[in-house]
C-alpha cells in the first residue's frame, strides 16, 4: 500500500535534496525503522520521489500483512515527516497526501507501479468449451477482444481501462466482503488479453490487474454479512502463520472473478456477432427482445 | 447516456462513408426515429465517430428520462444497427459495445464529452467561517489545493482525478440510492477549483463532474432501503410533470455532497498542516495519536 | 484549427450562461460572422466548452484554407472575445489560449476531437510480398502489432501513443516543408492496426492520425529548401481553385509515409524475432553486429 | 536511457519467473556485466517490468556518457536478451522494443519514471522585474498558471502536457544542437509551477521536464552548423574528464530555456489580459494588430 505526502520547500534545490536523501540505498535502513515502529505489520518496501519545482511528493510504500493498509501506511509516513523534519527544517508539509499516491483516482502511477496487490490470473479455454459452452470460436473472441478492448479504448484515451466490465466484478466482491468500494477507481483498472494457442485451436485468456486493494481485517471485514463472505472463501480475518496471505489468496479471487467475468461477456458479445452475422437477412425483433433486458430492469452491462 | 458499438469493414474507406453518413445533419432526424422508437423516453442527441483503421466506433448519446438509461441506448443502438446494416450490407457488427462509450473505464472520452449528467456545483466560504469553523485560512486552502488537487495528480499522471475523495462520496450515495457502484469509475472524475475571492478573503470552492451516471427508476432504485433513501431526498421514481428531472436533482446532490466532502477532507488536511507548522518544535505522539485513527479502525482517506 | 480562449466568470453560473450561449445553434450564425470577419479563408466551424468551475474554456474549430491557421483561428477567437464582452461585462479574460486547444501539448481532447487534419491511410499487403520482400509472414506481424503498439502501449499509459515511430516520419517532413516541428507532439498521435485478411493471408494495415498540422502558405513553407519540396509533392502554395486541398494532401502524403514506416519497421522486427528464432541455438554476436548500427551512428528507432 | 524489449511465455507463470529473477537485486551483478560488454559507456541502472497476461515487458534502462544512447542501450538488451534464452529457452522475443520503452510516443512511464536526462530548473524574478520588464504582476501570473497550465490541461486530459509552450523551444534546440526532432515528443513533457513568495512580492518560477533525452556525440550532433551550436554552448563531443556532463550540462540549458520561454508567453498572456481589462471599453483595431502577427507570418503560438 502507498502514501505521497506532499512538502514544499524554498527552493527545487531543497526539494531536490531531500530526494536524493530518500532515494539513497544507504539510509534505507533508518528510514524503514522510523516507518515501522507504530505497527506490527506495516514494514516499509520503497520510497519513489516526484517533484513539480520545489515541491516534492513522496511515495511510500509497505506491506501491510492482511490490511488493505492504508492507516498503517499513513501512520508511518507521519513517523518519517515528523523525524526528516529535524534535518529538514525548511520543510513545509502541505498534505499528508499528496495525490502521488494515489487514493481513489484513476492515475497512471498506480497502473505502472501497482498499489495494493498486483495480480495476473490466466486459463486456457479448450476449442471445444469455445465452442459448445461458449457458442463462439477462437478466432471471433481473440479479434473481438483486439478491436474492443486494446484498439476500441485506445480510441477512448482509456487509462488502465483495457476491459469489458472489470469493474462489476470488483464493485460486487469489494461490498460482498467489506472492502472499500471508493476504491475500485483504481481496483478494477485491467488489461484483458485474447490469444489463441495451440495452433489456434485453444483459447490463452488472462486478465492483469496492478492495483487491487483488499484486506481481511478492519474496516468493513468486520461487518457480519462481509465477515461470513469472508469466511465462505477460506480468507476471513488475520493469516497467523503467514500474515498477509489471506489477503493475497482475496486479491486472486478477486482476479479470477474477472477473468470468468470477461469470458462470460465477451463469448456473449461474439456470439452475438456471429448470430447476426449469420441471421443478416432473416432477423426478428422478437429474437432481439430476448437478447436485450427490458427498460427497467437491472441492466447487464459492458 | 451513451453506447458505442463497434463495426468493422472490409475497408477504411468504407468505415468513413458510414461515418460521414452518421455525422451529416440531414440524416438526424432519420437516425433518430429509428432510434426512439423502443423507448418513450429514450431520445437520441447525437452520434460521435471514431475510427481505427476499417473499424469504427459510434457512440451514440441519448436522453433517458429519469433511468440511468444504459438498456435504454442500448436497445436504440440495436435499431439504428440493424436499420444501418441494409444500406450497408459489409458491415460487420463486432460487438454492441467496443468501449468508446464507455462504460465502468477509465477513459478520456467521458472526461472531455460528458456521460450520464455534467454538473458543476459552486459556494462562497465567508473568511470567518474558513476560521473559526474550518480552522484554517483561505490562502492555505488554495495552496493547497494547487499542490495536490492539480499539480500532485498532474505528476501521478491522473485522468480526471484532480480531487481530493469524490470516490468516497459517490460510491456512498450510490450504493445508499440503489445505483451501480461499479459506475463510480467515470461518475467520481472530478477536478476540485479553490480560489480566493473578494480580495483574498473569502473562498470559491467548486467541483466540476462531467460523469454523473445516476438514475431515479429501474435497477436497483427499487429495493426498499433504497427506494426510502431516494424517497428522502425527494427524488423517488419518475417525475410525471418533468421527465429526468428526478435523475438531473439526483446527480447534483451527488455534487454537492462531494463539494462538502471536498471542503472537509481539504480543510483538515490544511488545519494539519498548519498546526504541524505551529508545533513543529513541540510535537507530542498523544497529539498525532488523536488525529490518525487506530491501525484497524475504518480509515479516513484521501 | 482550433483555440481555446480561458475566461473566468464571478461564478459558475455565469460561466455555465456563456457555455449555453456559445453552444445554442440559433447563436452559430452570428457568432461565426464575428468569428470570420478577420480572414478570407478563418470560417466558424463550431465551439466546444469546458468548464472547471467559474473557468470556462471555449474550443473554436475552424477552417483555414491551406494555411496551418494558428493566426486566423486567433484572430476569429480575439473578435468573438471582444464581442462577448458586451453582453458579459464580467468576464474576466485570463488568456487567449488556455490549453484546451492544445497546442504542442500531448491532450486526449486532439486525440478524440482532432486538431488540423484527420486521416486514415490503409493498404493491403499481399502474401508473396510480405514473404519475399518483408522477410516475414502475416501472423507474425499481426501478432507483433498487438503485443507492441496495442498491449505494450496499453501498458506504458500511452495517450495516443499507438504506433512504433510515427513521430520520425512527422518530424523529418515537417522540417522539410517547413511546417512547425513542435506540432510533432500531437501530429504523431497515431493508431497502427495490422490485421488478417482474405482468410489469413494478406495484411490489411492502417494508420489513423486525428491531428496532422500542416499548411503550405505561410510560416516555414516561404523558405527556399522547404519550398522546394512542397513544390515536388505538388503542393506548392495555395491553391486557387479549390482552397485547402493543398494542405489536405500533404496531410494525406504525411500518413502515407507514417504508413510506409511502420510497415517497415514492424517487418523488420518481426523478421528479426523469426531470425533469432530460428537461430536460437546458432547465433553468433557477427551477425548480430550487423543488425544494430555502431554505437556513434545515427539510430534507427523505435 | 531505457529500452524495453516485449518477450512472450506459454504461460503468464512463466512470464512472472523471468520478472522475478531480473528484479532480484542478487541478480543485478550478473546482468550488469552481460549488459555492460558491448560499450565503454552504457551501465545498466535497473530494470522495471510490466505484464500483460504471458507477455512481459523489460524496461532497463542505463547511463550512456555523453551519447544520447539509444543504440547503446540496444546493444546492451540484446546482451542480455542472448544470455536469458539459455536459462529461459520457452521465451519467444516478440521485439525489441515493445513500447513500455517508451520512444517517440506520449506515455506515461516516462513522464512518471523519466527517460533521458531530469532536470528541474527554477528562478526568483523580483517584483520589481515583473512589473516594469514583463509589464504584470505577481497575482495574474500565478492566477493565470493555475488557470491554463494546470485546470486548463487537466481538463484537456493533459499527459505531461502541463506548460504554455515548452516544446516550441526543445524542437529549437534540438534542431541547433543535432539532436533528435522526433522525440520532442517525450522531451518536451513539462509542468511549468509558478508560486507567489516573499509575502506575495516575488514570484517563483519552476519548470519539471523528466524526459530530456539528448546527447553530445554521435547522431547530428557530428553535423557542422550543429557542432558549432553545441561548441558555442561549452557541450561539444564528450567529455574526457566527467563522462556525461555534457550531455547533462546541454539538458540543463534546454531546461532554462524552456523556463525563459514559459515567463515570457505567461507574461505576454497575463499582461494581455491586464491590458484588456484595463482597455474594456477602449480597445482600437489598431492596438489589436501589433499584438497578433499577421495571417501569413510565422505563428507566435502557444
Amino acid at each position: 500500500m502507498t502514501r505521497a505526502p506532499a512538502v514544499r520547500f524554498p527552493s527545487a534545490r531543497r526539494a531536490a535534496e531531500l530526494k536524493a536523501f530518500l532515494e539513497d540505498p544507504a539510509n534505507f535502513d533508518t528510514l524503514a525503522m522510523v516507518f515501522n515502529r507504530s505497527s506490527r505489520f506495516g514494514r516499509l518496501q520503497g520510497v519513489k520521489c516526484a517533484i513539480a519545482g520545489r515541491n516534492l511528493y513522496m511515495r511510500f510504500s509497505c506491506s501491510t500483512g492482511d490490511a488493505m493498509g492504508m492507516n498503517m501506511v499513513s501512520k508511518g509516513v507521519q513517523n518519517v515527516l515528523d523525524y526528516l523534519q529535524a534535518d529538514f527544517p525548511d520543510m513545509d508539509v502541505i498534505s499528508i497526501s499528496g495525490n502521488f499516491c494515489s487514493d481513489k483516482k484513476s492515475a497512471a502511477v498506480n497502473w505502472i507501479d501497482g498499489r495494493g496487490k498486483s495480480v495476473v490470473c490466466e486459463a486456457v479455454i479448450k476449442e471445444e468449451v469455445v465452442k459448445k459452452v461458449l457458442k463462439t470460436n477462437v478466432q471471433a473472441l481473440v479479434e473481438l477482444n483486439v478491436i474492443k478492448n486494446l484498439a476500441g479504448s485506445a480510441v477512448a484515451g482509456a487509462l488502465g481501462g483495457f476491459n469489458a466490465h472489470a469493474s462489476n466484478i470488483v464493485a460486487a466482491i469489494f461490498i460482498a466482503t467489506g472492502q472499500d468500494p471508493a476504491q475500485n477507481v483504481e481496483s478494477s483498472q485491467c488489461i484483458t488479453m485474447l490469444e489463441a494457442i495451440n495452433d489456434g485451436k485453444d483459447l490463452h485468456i488472462s486478465v492483469t490487474m496492478p492495483s487491487i486493494e483488499v484486506g481481511t481485517v478492519g474496516g468493513g471485514t468486520q461487518l457480519a454479512s462481509q465477515s461470513a463472505c469472508l469466511d465462505l472463501l477460506g480468507v476471513k480475518g488475520a493469516n497467523r502463520e503467514s500474515p498477509g496471505s489471506n489477503a493475497r489468496l482475496l486479491a486472486t479471487v478477486v482476479a479470477g472473478a474477472v477473468l470468468a467475468g470477461e469470458l462470460s461477456l465477451i463469448s456473449a458479445q461474439a456470439a452475438g456477432h456471429l448470430v447476426k452475422s449469420h441471421m443478416k437477412y432473416n432477423r426478428s425483433s422478437k429474437d432481439m427482445s430476448k437478447t436485450l433486458a427490458e427498460e427497467t430492469d437491472k441492466p447487464k452491462k459492458c
